[in-house]
């Protein structure tokens, strides 16, 4: 089959509720939830690699870009564009923009508009799926693809069907149903949970948009218009999308909308909203635990304990908790409270706290750091620099910089001077001198850093020359 | 009062049921559960500064040797004697052995025995009750210390009293009730949790030990005959103490004794042996919650949360839960089962793991090093040098090292050069070449070591010279 459609992973999402290993500066999307393989955005474009997709457009926040960028190019996938959106704005103003831009190549332009933070066990079931789509998004429709409940679950919005044959006509959508509501739901057969995927055709979205939700079209299309390229990135123009409203497509047009079809989709998603959900999505042991990291269990019941690399997480006799245990951050919740973990996050936020929004590893376009230790006038870091990556000229007010390299190659400017430093060599960087550090082989290199001086902050940094365009610190 | 009592402190447990902020390089009793202030050792080291009490003498493993000295330095107390065990051998040996020692003063000399890592609140209530026995003692009675049940508690050993006036005498000793004749206890106003405190004259311990367990004394006075001095330590002698059973003081010899006498103790007793215990002594807040260190509660009822320095612990909507995150390692109990960690411990240390017996930070005579980072040829340590202290003279086969000084000066020996460094300052010590850290200053010092090399493990150490006799890797 050619590739007759043009997918849009939405990535904007900022993933407080798998905290603390989702944090904003680098949400669940862009993290393995093993710690290992693929990340949950990579996943997902692979699931795109059916014979029937176009190369994906992707559209996240602008703070995620080289995530988003690296992420692509280590999956082996090239986007057809990645556009940058300003602040998030939820769901809808994305989709338009998605539809928009897609209707620049056609208006009859089919589109798959998905999230990028879900599970999909099947991947060949989810191609069948969204092909099963294709002839009802031709003729116009917005084809929805809806999971067949397993339990009564509260925290999904539902899609009610017609009976009839697939794709189904959808007569209502609903948003977290009560309990009792959502129970018979269970039961009748025609409710489906909503996935959040959507194939439509880019006209038949700019129309249910022009129909339903008229407001956004102004500021979505000006966006568009008047962005700008930004090295690889498109990135939407800031004044029109800081005035665009924030709403949910379900919300805005969706629900509104009367040219629904539903396309069952029996493929082992889940939408991974919760740790709770995690829990439910992984093999269980007898007592009913899944595990993930360096963990030990005794006689812990109906449990999900995640640990990653640098901690042992130990359970003993408890029962439905979930445990989550990072570098600097733990989280012991019940797992029936587990979708509330963002008014932790919230709470670490009004405290000023940087566990709420950043990992102690960091990452940056040329690879990333992690703080090792921090004291009153002294600073250790260490530095990956991916091969072929260079960190800006830069220099430094408050602060000298000792470099020892214990893996492999880089070449590092200090002053006047550039000379290559290999494993068990180091070097000095004195206040105000200006230096660059790059790595110019074929291994990831690795540097220790140890800072002195009165103030370390991440803002004292003049950059002087920038492969990545950045101006602060970032 | 003149001093009339020698104080004998037993500190030779490993302290796994508080497991990880315990952990046997660095158990309980050397560690001050709120992460600041002194240690429960220097409490009780405190806890003995009453004019009732002369110099305290010390026993403890010789694994913890250098902690018990420095501890007791940084508490300003000057120890009568440091007693060395080989092995632990539980307390009746070490309490045989502390009777001895003090015989070999004088015979009628009054002891005080007593646990390292107990807690009292009302140190004035525990000199008092000390003193309320002191006349029983020297009429040859062995005097205990007996807490008013507040809780059908199975886990601790009891004191049945007579009817009468204080010392009261002692009828039986119970160990661990089951719970209904706990319940029993708590009713009849005549039992007592046995504080695990002795004041006896030496000649009385003797006098029962030879009556109930005469087994215990050739070893023990051989151990303490052919004991031999190791700087400001008395070590005791290797091979009879091997060859010594293992018993506890109550067993041994309490259970059979006749002479026992019961003072009550109304200090706010804890002998802090499970986290249980630990969240018991707390202060709660309306939730029944009790916390330490770096801690966010939300909805949380009747939890013990207790972090260290450099991890945010969260709980969310979880009860009578115990969780506990150090650096490396992080416990999820239920409340109830705290007293079963010992089980996860030993699991640890059958995979050969490090954070069953190893905190991260590890302390050493001359001060502590904590490990930051390790990879594949490379490690990451911050060593912390005290005001006149000094490292061995030393060399590695398979490492060099770099050393940064991010705080106070140090003096360096470099292959036959010697040199001070100091912040923001620098030295390179190649694979073999002779080196020294020491500290001349004032203040500790800090230095941040990069190793580099094919083998990095605590035994490739060639050690020179050392300051406190030490051979290999300590």
């Amino acid at each position: 089959m050619a590739p007759i459609i043009r997918p849009v992973v939405l990535s904007g999402g900022s993933g407080t509720r798998l905290w603390p290993l989702s944090r904003s500066a680098r949400p669940k999307q862009f993290l393995s939830l093993e710690g290992r393989g693929p990340s949950l955005f990579q996943q997902t474009l692979h699931r795109l690699a059916a014979p029937l997709f176009d190369a994906p457009c992707i559209i996240c926040n602008h703070e995620h870009r080289f995530l988003a960028a690296e992420q692509a190019r280590e999956a082996g996938v090239t986007p057809q564009e990645i556009i940058l959106e300003p602040q998030g704005r939820n769901t809808a103003p994305a989709a338009l923009v998605a539809a928009l831009h897609a209707a620049g190549e056609d208006p009859h332009r089919l589109v798959l508009l998905l999230p990028s933070d879900h599970a999909v066990e099947d991947v060949h079931a989810f191609a069948d799926a969204v092909a099963a789509g294709v002839d009802a998004a031709r003729q116009g429709r917005i084809v929805t693809f809806g999971v067949k409940p397993s339990r009564p679950e509260t925290g999904y919005g539902y899609l009610e069907t017609a009976p009839g044959d697939a794709p189904l006509e959808v007569l209502r959508f609903t948003e977290k149903p009560a309990s009792e509501v959502a129970r018979e739901y269970l039961r009748s057969g025609r409710h489906f949970w909503n996935a959040g995927i959507f194939l439509f055709s880019a006209e038949a979205m700019i129309a249910a948009f022009r129909e339903h939700a008229p407001h956004f079209l102004a500021p979505c299309m000006a966006a568009l218009k008047e962005a700008r390229r930004d090295l690889d990135f498109l990135r939407l123009a800031e004044e029109p999308w800081r005035d665009c409203p924030a709403d949910s497509l379900d919300y805005a047009v969706m629900e509104h909308a009367g040219n629904v079809r539903c396309v069952p989709l029996e493929a082992g998603w889940s939408d991974l909203g919760s740790w709770t959900a995690v829990w439910d999505m992984h093999a269980h042991d007898a007592a009913g635990n899944a595990a993930s990291g360096d963990v030990l269990l005794h006689e812990a019941r109906n449990c999900y304990a995640h640990s990653t690399e640098k901690t042992c997480l130990t359970l003993l006799g408890v029962e439905d908790v979930i445990a989550v245990a990072t570098r600097d951050a733990v989280l012991v919740a019940a797992r029936d409270r587990a979708q509330e973990v963002g008014a932790i996050v919230r709470r670490l936020q009004e405290q000023g706290r940087e566990e709420a929004l950043f990992h102690a590893r960091v990452h940056r376009p040329w690879g990333w750091y992690e703080g090792l230790e921090r004291g009153e006038r002294y600073q250790v870091k260490m530095l990956m620099i991916r091969p072929g990556a260079r960190l800006s000229l830069q220099s430094h007010h408050h602060r000298a910089e000792h470099w020892v390299v214990v893996r492999g190659t880089v070449r590092v400017t200090n002053g006047e001077e550039v000379f290559l430093l290999t494993e068990n060599e180091s070097t000095y960087i004195p206040i105000g001198v200006r230096h660059r550090l790059e790595n110019p082989g074929k291994l990831p290199a690795i540097v220790i850093e140890v800072q002195s001086g009165g103030y370390l902050g991440e803002d004292d940094i003049v950059r002087i020359d920038d492969d990545y365009g950045r101006k602060a610190a970032q």
